[in-house]
C-alpha cells in the first residue's frame, strides 16, 4: 500500500512535467532523483517514463545513473532515441555518455555514432582524442564568440539567432576573436551590457585592452592546472584554445565542481588502498583485484614486522609481557604517523606547501611529534608500572614510545615530498610505506631496548 | 647574488604593476604569489610594498596570507589604510579578514571596526552573526537587483550607476525583486540581452514564470546543502534570502570552489585523526592538544588490544612463534576495513548512497571482504608453513585470517551508516573504531584459534 502510494507519487510527478505543469520546476537533477526511485519500486514504470522523456533533457538523466539504470534505459530506448538523445546534448557530456554505453555494449555506441551526423562524429572522435587528464577532454566545443569586427548589436543578435536554434546555456562572456580564428579577449556580458552598441568589439577594446586580455588554458594543458586557476582567479569560464591559437572549446564552473570532488574522492580512495577509476566502474572483479593488489603489498610490510619481531622470539619466549605490550608501541607511531602524513599529503595537493617551502611546515610537524611523543611516553610509562609493576619494562616502553612517534612525524612528513619529488603523487603508496617504518621501528626499538636492558 | 636577483624580479614586477604597465596582467593571486616570495627572502622591501599597494586590491591580497604574514603586513599599515582597504572589499571578504585580524590583535580589529560607518558596522555584524555551517556565513551582501516594475533599459543604467560608484564583480544575473524587497525572479544576463529594453521586468516575466522562477536558498540553510545545489543544479550564483523572504545576499562559484575544497579537506583531516579548523589556525600548542587527544583515544583501543593479548599469555609463553605472527592478521584487517570504510564515509559524503540504500553497497563489500579473505587466508597459510613449518599454525593462520578480513569488511561498511543514523560525521572516529575492532578479532581469532588447537 505504501509501495502503491510511493509509485503514484512519483509518477504524478513525472506526468506533470510531461505535460508542461511542472516544466519550471523540474531540473534534471530532479528527474534524475525521481528516476532513482522509480527503479527500486517498479521496473516497469521505470522504462515506460523513460521512454517518455523529451530528448532535450533525457541525456543530462542518462548521465547521472549507475550502470544497471543506464543498462535498464538502453534496453527500453530505441536507437533513433537515442541518437536524438545524444544530437542535443552538449559535446562533452555527449563523448561521456557514449563512453559510458560503450563500457556496456559497444556495438550500440557504434550504432549511435553512425546515426551522427559528420560534424558531431568528428566532434566527439575529437574530444575522445584527449587524454583523461588533459584540459581538452573537459571542455565544451558549444560556446558564444563573436568576430572583433562585430558591432556589439550584431553580435546580440547573433546571440539571438543561435540561443533559438541550439541549446546553448550558462553564457556569462563573449570571447573575441580576431581574423584567423585566434582569441584576442574575453569580454563579460556585464561589461558589455554597458558598451555602445554600435561599436565594434574592436574599437571598444582597444581603448582598455588590458581590461579584456583574455585568461585562456591550452587543451593539452593538465586539467588539475586548470582547476587551481579557476580557484585562484575566482574564474566562472575559460576559453580553450589548441596549439595553432584557435579558440576551440571552453570550460565552465560546473565542470571544475565535479572535478573538485572528483579529484578529493581520488585522494582519499589513494591514501586508502583504493583505485577509484575501478570502484566507479564497480566491477566487482576489477575491485576485487585492485584491493587485493594493496592488501598484497600490505601482506608483505607485515610478514617484514613478522620477521623483525622473529629476531627476538627467545626474548619473548623469555618475558612474555613484551607480546603482550609491543603492539601499543606500534600501532601509536602509525596514527601519529598517519596524522602527519595527512597534513602533508593534503597540503602538498592545495599547493600551500611545495618542494621549496615545506620546511616550515615540516619543523612544526618533528615539534608536534617530539611533544606528543614525550607525553604519551609518559603516559604509556605509568600505565606500564601500574599494569605489570615492573619499572624497567615501563622505562623501556616510554622510550620506544618517543622513539617512535618522533620516526613517526618525520616519515609521515618526509615521505610525501620524497615521493612529489620523484614525481609521484604522495597520496599513492605513502601510507603503506609510513605503516612499514612505524611498525619496524616500533617493534624493533621495544624488543631490542627489553633484550639489552631487562634479559641482560 | 641568485637571491638579489630573485628580489630583483619580484620588486621589478610590483613596480610595474604600481606603475600600470602591467596592471591587467597581475591579479590579485599572482600578487599574493610575489610577496609570499619576497617575505622569505627580504621583510623589509615585503613592508615596503605592502605599504604600497593600492586599497582596492590589498584587502584580497591580504586574505591569501598565512598568520606570519598577515601580522607581518599588519605591523606595516597604517590604521587608515587598514579601515580604506575593509571599506574596499566585498562584505564577506571583509568579515572575513577582519575575523583573521581578531585573532590576531583583538584591539586592532576594534579600531578597524570603529573606523567603518554605521552601515558597513551593521553589515559585517550581520554576516558575523550566522554560525560556521549557515549558509548566510558564506554570502556576500553586494549583489545586483532590479524591481519588477523597471523596464530592463533603467535597470542597464543602474547598473552602469553601480559598477562605477562600487565594486560590484561576476554580475551573471540580475535579482527581481517585487514591492517588498521580495524576491520574484532571477534573470540571467544572457537572457536579458534578448529583451526588448523598453519593457518592464514585471511584463516580460510574466510571458513566462517558469522560466525566471528564482532557484534560492535560506540564509540559515545549512551551506553543505548549497553547495550539493550548486553542483546538481549547475548553477553559478544563487539568492539568500531571509526568515521574512527578503533578498540579503547571493553565493557565487567561486565561494563554492573553497568550499568544495574545504570540505574535502575536513573530510580527510577527521578520517586521520585531524581538527582542520586547529591545523588551520598554525597554533602548534592548540595543535599537539587536538591531536594528542585523538591519539590518547588511540591509546586504550591498543591497551584494549594487549588486554586480549595479555589472556593467551600462557599460550604466547609455550609458542612464542604466535607473538610473532600475531600482528599479520592485526594488520591486514585495519588495511582490509579501511577500504570499505574510505569507499563508504566518501560515499556518503557526495550522497551517492544514504541510510536508505546502501544495502546494495554493502552486499557488495561483503563479497569483495568474503573474497580477498579467502585468497590473502590461502597465501598467508602457505607462507606461514613455508616459513614456521608447522602444518596446525598455517590452518590457525589462514582461518583467523578470513575471519578477520570479513569482520573487517562489514565494520568498515556498518560503522559509517550507524554514526550517520545517529547524526555523528561519519569520518569522525569510525578509523579508531574500526581499528579496535579488527585489531581485538584479529588478536583474539589467531591466539583463540592456537590455544583451543595447537596448545590443547
Amino acid at each position: 500500500m505504501q509501495k502503491e502510494k510511493e509509485i503514484q507519487q512519483l509518477v504524478d510527478s513525472l506526468e506533470g512535467y510531461l505535460h508542461q505543469k511542472t516544466k519550471g520546476d523540474l531540473h534534471y537533477s530532479d528527474l534524475s532523483k525521481i528516476f532513482k526511485r522509480i527503479i527500486r519500486l517498479d521496473e516497469e514504470r521505470f522504462s515506460e517514463y523513460i521512454k517518455r522523456m523529451p530528448t532535450h533533457i533525457l541525456g543530462d538523466i542518462l548521465e547521472t545513473f549507475n550502470e544497471r539504470m543506464l543498462k535498464e534505459s538502453l534496453h527500453a530506448l530505441s536507437l533513433k532515441k537515442m541518437i536524438g538523445t545524444i544530437k542535443k546534448m552538449d559535446s562533452d557530456d555527449a563523448t561521456d555518455l557514449l563512453q559510458d554505453i560503450e563500457e556496456l555494449d559497444e556495438e550500440l555506441a557504434e550504432s549511435i555514432l553512425d546515426g551522427l551526423d559528420n560534424k558531431e562524429q568528428e566532434e566527439i572522435q575529437r574530444l575522445k582524442g584527449y587524454e583523461e587528464d588533459e584540459a581538452g577532454a573537459y571542455m565544451q566545443i558549444e560556446f558564444f564568440a563573436a568576430n572583433h569586427n562585430e558591432t556589439v548589436r550584431e553580435t546580440i543578435e547573433n546571440l539571438r539567432k543561435l540561443k533559438y536554434s541550439e541549446e546553448l546555456e550558462n553564457i556569462t562572456s563573449v570571447f573575441v576573436i580576431g581574423d584567423y580564428n585566434n582569441l584576442v579577449a574575453t569580454v563579460q556580458l556585464e561589461d558589455m551590457l554597458l558598451f555602445d552598441f554600435d561599436k565594434s568589439f574592436k574599437e571598444i577594446i582597444s581603448k582598455r585592452p588590458e581590461k579584456y586580455k583574455p585568461r585562456y588554458v591550452n587543451d593539452k594543458e593538465e586539467i588539475e592546472k586548470v582547476v587551481i586557476d579557476f580557484k585562484e582567479y575566482d574564474l566562472q569560464v575559460i576559453p580553450v584554445i589548441d596549439a595553432d591559437n584557435y579558440l576551440v572549446g571552453r570550460i565552465t564552473a560546473d565542470d571544475i565542481y565535479d572535478l573538485l570532488q572528483e579529484m578529493a574522492t581520488e585522494q582519499i580512495y589513494n591514501m586508502a588502498g583504493l583505485d577509484e577509476e575501478t570502484e566507479k566502474e564497480k566491477n566487482v572483479i576489477e575491485i576485487i583485484k585492485k584491493r587485493g593488489r594493496w592488501l598484497f603489498i600490505n601482506l608483505w610490510t607485515a610478514i617484514l614486522a613478522s620477521f623483525v619481531i622473529s629476531r627476538f622470539e627467545g626474548t619473548i619466549s623469555a618475558i612474555p609481557t613484551l607480546a603482550v605490550l609491543m603492539p601499543i608501541v606500534a600501532s601509536m607511531g602509525g596514527n601519529g604517523g598517519t596524522q602527519t602524513l595527512a597534513v602533508m599529503v593534503r597540503q602538498l595537493a592545495l599547493g600551500e606547501i611545495d618542494e621549496t617551502n615545506w620546511s616550515y611546515q615540516m619543523t612544526k610537524e618533528v615539534i608536534v611529534a617530539s611533544v606528543n611523543g614525550v607525553i604519551f611516553a609518559l603516559f604509556i610509562g605509568g600505565i606500564t608500572y601500574l599494569w605489570v609493576r615492573d619499572i624497567r619494562m615501563a622505562i623501556i616502553i616510554a622510550i620506544a614510545m618517543v622513539i617512535n612517534l618522533i620516526v613517526a612525524g618525520v616519515s609521515g612528513g618526509m615521505i610525501p615530498i620524497i615521493l612529489k619529488k620523484f614525481k609521484i603523487d604522495p597520496a599513492v603508496g605513502s601510507s603503506v610505506i609510513l605503516t612499514t617504518i612505524t611498525d619496524v621501528i616500533g617493534f624493533f626499538a621495544f624488543l631490542g631496548l627489553a633484550e639489552m636492558f631487562i634479559l641482560n
